[in-house]
């Protein structure tokens, strides 16, 4: 198993990416900093999109970049340029797309409660595709596709009630989950004769997403399985041949040693014999396939870098290394526990002196990155950076303490450019009254 | 014990909140939509600066209001309006409080790494007091002190030691934190000795928090004389009289029946006998006393308002009402799933009809605000509000997913009055290159 050091770029000692010295970034733009390797983005979309053409044939299979891993004006020109599509979860996500200039047609537009607002500028705007919840939400865009004069192309969301063996909050798609259509108790089935009747609504596909963070490929078969004979109920008992599969996201990305992703070609291929056979045996053409990665695409891409401000050594208890930032840029240990690999910039693969919990600088006590790393014994003034970091750590960035949010710097062929400014203290105000 | 529910205004099965009707709010001011009853954060405010003169005199004793809590314009003009102090932890809160006009020789500097800036921003401004959290910010600060030609007037961040019988997250005062100088390895009394010797420093006082939403008191009496102790040998083995005696926040709050917070003037009360008894015994004149409420301050007085977009019931399993908020606007159940009480905002009293898991709109199957609450069988399009939301709720809000924040209405003398605009999808990509 390759390790995440390997990955790491490392210039006699000093990290890295994208080919660009991380301390000379960290002095260029300030900490706390988002760090985004364009270039590994790019290669990892043309090995996706190289691999979903293999597996289903040229044209057979798109590759919808999932939007909340990481959003802004920047992210979309990059799924645009890229040939991906784009799956977008609110008015807010759309609304970034389109002023990117996003194609409309190739927006997908998920959620578990979309507002009427959202429905409305959806169909206004030409959404390509509504991945329709629940029965109300149905009925919703029913409605908001009747006003604009619209047809709403839609898949449903489906619980394929498979339990993708992760984290708790990160398993959707067993029956006790907020998203979508169950089928064991022919929800899913109603909702389909329903909207066959609309006259403003077409079906196009179903979609299923059954969690993240996942390594294991076999849950992603079964639930390809499980949709695919769902297609085959719609078509055998309303007449309705169901075009596209969205086979969702949720595979899984190395954020420390031990965790051991499959490549992603392999696992699209190995999804494709299972889907290919369950098509023949059910009698299916085969569906137009979409995946929708967004933490495997930018995640590994991303690094933050942080001042060192103090170190703490409490003897016999803990090792306290306190950095500019914290839960305000990245919140997923205070959320989730998870895991993330910390190295000292100009210090990568010196040995480690000790463990070290690097703690944020919030007024509170679960504002930690992650709890005893190894490090070599850090000083204040130093660069620290935690690694795979693209995902769901801008976008879920906030301004407790009043802090401002850190910028976002992405790297291409060597050369840094800003992707989304850090805010002033005048931003913080902006709307205070 | 009194029951949350006799709190709540009602007027014939509507929730009212300072006397206005919460739909009435909703339908004028769009959800989701913070409500703060101004009329209740002042007279909290006026109960806890009476019991603070009543226990100590008056002039010997102050409260700060901690601004981390709720930190708006608004916020910093409520504290001024109602005589009391600040406390801020970092430049944001502090830049905020400036721009509030914020009287700032009562404005305390807190936090466990302040940067080289903010202490620089600290000093120029005249900040009154600046506690500070090691010794790599103290020299810091003395140097930020010099640059500035001022002298920093300090309080030492201390660990009691006391373990407050709380939720690991919020427990701060014990050895194994992140915040502020040990006693039992005698760091405190180093940096105290160190402090001494410093051109452009002054030391004023002493500071501990013990956590949150604490309900014994004894803790707080414990830490109360810890402090006093340590003051003691300040005074005998350095000959510093350490004036001020900062005793935080921590004070709990009624989220949910069950939770019984004491009366605040009787919690002070209680506290001040032993910090008399203990001053006696040691010798100490009695020093000037801070407290430092933030939830206790504004917590019960926020309300969140949101519209039901749909209900899943899954039966056997169960239900869910999904809002057009959720972590976004109150990450809390998400972060340390802390208990809430939810009502219907028009049918207060109803007899529930079951249990309902209230779930936000943000694809994260953890988006959730509370589970299983008993309801009224909820509907499409009413108005869900969830008490008791004042506090931690708009300062934790974030824009994952790109949900834009909500706005905070406040409410005084039944005059709704906007503190914080709703944030547009332009305010989402203002800083997006």
């Amino acid at each position: 198993m390759k390790k995440i050091s390997e990955n790491l770029g490392n210039n006699n000692g000093r990290l890295t990416i994208g080919g660009v010295d991380a301390v000379a970034l960290a002095e260029k733009y300030g900490t706390p900093l988002y760090v985004m390797d364009e270039d590994l983005m790019a290669s990892t979309a043309k090995a996706y999109t190289e691999a979903i053409e293999k597996a289903y044939g040229k044209g057979n299979g798109m590759i919808l970049y999932a939007s909340k891993a990481f959003c802004c004006l920047e992210s979309c020109r990059f799924a645009k340029r890229n040939g991906l599509g784009l799956d977008v979860v609110s008015g807010g996500e759309l609304y970034t797309a389109l002023k990117a200039g996003f194609p409309v047609e190739k927006i997908y537009f998920h959620g578990n409660n979309k507002t009427k607002a959202e429905l409305k500028m959806a169909m206004e705007n030409g959404v390509g595709r509504v991945v329709v919840d629940n029965v109300t939400e149905l009925e919703n865009l029913g409605a908001a596709a009747a006003e604009a004069r619209k047809t709403a192309k839609i898949l449903f969301r489906i619980k394929p009630g498979i339990d993708a063996h992760t984290h708790n909050y990160v398993r959707t798609g067993a029956i006790d989950s907020k998203f979508g259509f169950a089928l064991e108790n022919g929800e899913a089935f109603e909702a389909a004769a329903r909207a066959k009747e609309m006259k403003n609504i077409e079906i196009i596909g179903v979609h299923c997403h059954i969690g993240s963070q996942i390594f294991d490929i076999e849950p992603f078969e079964d639930a390809a399985e499980v949709m695919l004979r769902f297609m085959a109920e719609i078509k055998n008992k309303l007449g309705v041949t169901v075009k596209e599969l969205n086979l969702g996201g949720g595979y899984g990305i190395k954020y420390v040693d031990g965790n051991d992703p499959v490549p992603y070609g392999d696992y699209i291929a190995k999804i494709s014999v299972r889907v290919r056979k369950v098509c023949e045996k059910l009698g299916l053409s085969l569906p137009f396939i979409l995946m929708e990665p967004g933490r495997s695409l930018v995640g590994p891409a991303g690094v933050t870098l942080y001042t060192i401000g103090g170190v703490k050594e409490i003897k016999g208890i803990r090792n306290y290394v306190s950095v500019d930032g914290g839960m305000t840029d990245n919140p997923r240990y205070a959320l989730y526990k998870s895991d993330y690999t910390v190295v000292l910039a100009d210090r990568v693969g010196e040995k480690p002196a000790g463990k070290y919990t690097v703690a944020g600088r919030c007024c509170e006590s679960g504002d930690l990155i992650q709890e005893d790393v190894p490090l070599p014994e850090p000083k204040a003034g130093e660069i620290l950076a935690v690694l795979a970091t693209g995902a769901y750590n801008y976008s879920m960035a906030m301004n407790y303490n009043r802090v401002p949010r850190a910028p976002v710097v992405g790297l291409s062929g060597g050369v840094d450019r800003l992707w989304i400014k850090r805010e002033s203290y005048d931003d913080l105000i902006k709307n205070d009254i």
